[in-house]
C-alpha cells in the first residue's frame, strides 16, 4: 500500500489537522472529530450539518463555510461518525433556529444521525433529518436498504446552504432538501478499486481490462462487470439509466418536534422529461483526472440534448470521492428557479467556491 | 490501459469539446486547438496566454477566464503545441495592448513559443515571453535545459492575470511575471506512473513499495527512487529542498520590440529567509486524493513555522497534473503586498474560481 500517510491510526486526525492549518476560517475539533465554521453559530440562521465516513473528500468537511454547511462530522475511513460527534457538532452550530442533518442513506449513518437527532431533541435543539438516496444503480446494497446516497448530496448541501443563508426556517430548509433529493439521480462506475488504509489491500479486485458498472462510493458491488468500453458507450448507458428511471417512491421520516416521535410519510417523485432544466454533475471517484471527466461531459451533453433536456449548470471535478479509486459518476438534478437561484449564490468553502 | 476515452487520436479534441459544452463562457477552437475567453479580445487589456502539452489539466485551458488567462494552447498529450496554434490564439485575444506568453521551461515549448513570438512581432502584435523554471529537483532534465517549469506557473498565471485586469501594461506584466517566477520554487514526487494514451503503457515502472523523488510532470526522472516513507519524512525532505535552495541565476530572454531581436539578461533571485510570507501550493499529480494532500499540508506548515516562514495563503488540490499519476508536489512562492493583492483578486475560470 503506497499512500501519503504516517501511522494508519492517525490518518483521519492528521488530514483534519492539515485542513485546520490550511483553513483558519474553519474550526476543527479533534475530540470528537467535527468541522464547523469558525464564526458558528451564525445568529438567527438554521445550521446545516452533514457527515459520514471519511475517504470521500472534499465531502463533507470541505463544504463547510459561508453559503453551504455549518458543520460536518467525519467518521473513520468509510465508517459512520458516532451520535456524540453529531450532537457535539450540532451544539456548536445551533443558533436556536435549529439544525438540519443531511444524511446519506447508509445504515450506520441513518441510525447514528437518528440517535443524534433524538439526543438533540431531548436537549431542546430543534432538529430535522433529511435522507439522500439518489443512486439508481441498485435497489438495495451492501450497507444500504433502498437507494444509496451519492452525488445529489453535494447539490442538496449547496442549495440548502444558500437557502439557510437567506433566512429559510428549519421547516423550509427541510422541504427544500427533500425536493432537491427527489429531483436528483446518480450512477457511478469504477476503473480501479481503492485501498482503505486500515485494510491495507484493495477493497475489491478488477482485471486489467475490467470495469464495474453501478459501483458504490465504498466499493459496494454495482450491477455488472464488463470489459472497458469507449467512454461514449459508458456515458450513454449511465445517462439512460438515470433518464429512463421511472417515478420512485420513498418513505421519508420526520421527527415530530412536539412528541419527539418519528413520523413516516410517503413521497413519490417524477422521472425526467423533455424540457427539464438540469444541473449536471460529473464527478471523479478520486483517481480519474478532470480531462477524462470532460470527455464524459461531452457525451452526456449530447445524450441530454437528444432528449430535449437542458444542462443549465454543471460541476465537473472530484467532489465525492472514494479515496484514489479511478472512475466517475454522473448526477443529474432537475431544477426550478428557486433551486437555480440558490445554486448560483456565492459559496466560500475549501471544496466549492465562487463569487457572484 | 483503462481510460475514459474513445479513439486515441481523438482524446484531446474530445476533451476540449467537453470543455466547450460545459463552459459557454469560453470559446474553444479546434483547428488549430486553442481556448480563449468568449469575450476576447478585452478592450485595452494586455492578453495573457499560456500553453503546453495536454495531460496537466486543469492547466492551462481550465485557467482561461476573468482574472487569469485570456487564452491557452493545448498540444497533444505531453507534447508542445505548435507556433501556429500560439499565433492564432494570440491574434484572437490581442486588443492592441500586447500579448504575454507564459511558457514552462521545456525545450519544445520554449522553441515554439519563441517562433510564435517572432511571428506575432512580424505581424505587428506586441509580445513578450516569460519562462517559468521553478523545479529545484534537478538542474537539467529530459526535455529541459535548466530547471523545469512546474507549480509556480499557476501562481504566475493567477497573479499576472489579475494585474492585466487592473490595467498593467505589457512591460509591467512581464516584470511582474519574472518577479513571481523568481520567488517560486517547487519539487514533486510520484507514487505511481501514468499512461500516455498513445503509448498505451506506463511511462515508467515503479515497484510495489517504490516511489520516485523529484519527478517531472511528464514522468521525467527525479533525483532518486526509494521505498515509500511516512508522509512527514517525504514532506520534510521536499520542503527543505525548497527552503535550503540557494540563490539561483537564470538567463532571461526578452524580445526587443524595436529590433525584433532576442536580448539575454541575467537575473539572480534570493533564497527563502526567516520572516518571508509565502503562498503554499500543495498539488496532486492527478491520482492522489485531496485528503492525502491535507496530510502533506499539515507537515509543510510545521516545517515552515519552524523556519519562521509564514504560509499566508494556500492552494490544495489537483491543478497541475500528470494524467492519473499518484503523487504530489509542493510549490512555495514568496510574496509581497502587490503579489498578494493580485492573488486575492476575484477569478472566474473552470479550474480556479473565487469571489471578493
Amino acid at each position: 500500500m503506497k499512500k501519503l500517510i504516517n501511522k494508519i491510526d492517525d490518518v483521519v486526525r492528521e488530514q483534519l489537522a492539515g485542513m485546520a492549518a490550511a483553513h483558519p476560517e474553519l474550526k476543527v475539533a479533534l475530540d470528537p472529530h467535527y468541522v464547523v465554521r469558525a464564526d458558528a453559530p451564525v445568529k438567527g440562521k438554521v445550521a446545516i450539518v452533514s457527515g459520514g465516513g471519511s475517504g470521500h473528500e472534499p465531502m463533507h468537511g470541505g463544504f463547510v463555510g459561508e453559503g453551504m454547511l455549518d458543520g460536518a462530522c467525519p467518521g473513520e475511513v468509510f465508517t459512520s461518525p458516532t451520535p456524540d460527534q453529531m450532537y457535539e457538532c450540532a451544539k456548536a452550530v445551533d443558533s436556536g433556529a435549529g439544525v438540519l442533518f443531511l444524511v446519506k442513506n447508509y445504515t450506520g449513518d441513518v441510525m447514528n444521525f437518528e440517535a443524534a437527532a433524538e439526543l438533540c431533541h431531548s436537549e431542546g435543539i430543534k432538529v430535522q433529518n433529511i435522507l439522500i438516496d439518489d443512486d439508481v444503480a441498485v435497489k438495495d446494497s451492501l450497507y444500504t436498504a433502498g437507494r444509496r446516497g451519492v452525488g445529489t448530496t453535494i447539490v442538496v448541501e449547496k442549495i440548502v446552504g444558500a437557502a439557510a443563508d437567506e433566512g429559510y426556517t428549519l421547516e423550509q430548509c427541510a422541504d427544500l432538501a427533500r425536493k432537491v433529493n427527489q429531483c436528483g439521480r446518480s450512477i457511478g462506475m469504477a476503473l480501479t478499486s481503492c485501498t482503505v488504509p486500515a485494510a491495507g489491500k484493495p477493497t475489491f479486485e478488477l482485471g486489467e481490462t475490467e470495469i464495474e458498472m453501478g459501483i458504490g462510493i465504498h466499493g459496494e458491488p454495482g450491477t455488472h462487470r464488463m470489459d472497458v468500453a469507449p467512454v461514449d458507450e459508458l456515458v450513454d448507458h449511465m445517462a439512460k439509466a438515470i433518464l429512463d428511471d421511472p417515478a420512485y417512491t420513498r418513505i421519508v421520516r420526520e421527527l415530530d418536534d412536539a412528541t419527539g416521535e418519528w413520523v413516516d410519510k410517503e413521497l413519490v417523485d417524477e422521472p425526467f422529461a423533455k424540457g427539464d432544466k438540469v444541473i449536471a454533475f460529473v464527478n471523479s471517484m478520486g483517481g480519474t483526472p478532470v480531462s477524462e471527466l470532460y470527455a464524459c461531459y461531452r457525451k452526456l451533453d449530447e445524450v441530454c440534448k437528444d432528449r430535449g433536456i437542458g444542462l443549465v449548470r454543471n460541476l465537473v471535478g472530484p467532489y465525492i470521492t472514494s479515496l484514489e479509486m479511478q472512475g466517475f459518476s454522473i448526477t443529474l438534478v432537475k431544477v426550478d428557479d428557486e433551486m437555480l437561484k440558490f445554486w448560483d449564490a456565492p459559496v466560500n468553502t475549501p471544496g466549492l467556491r465562487w463569487g457572484k
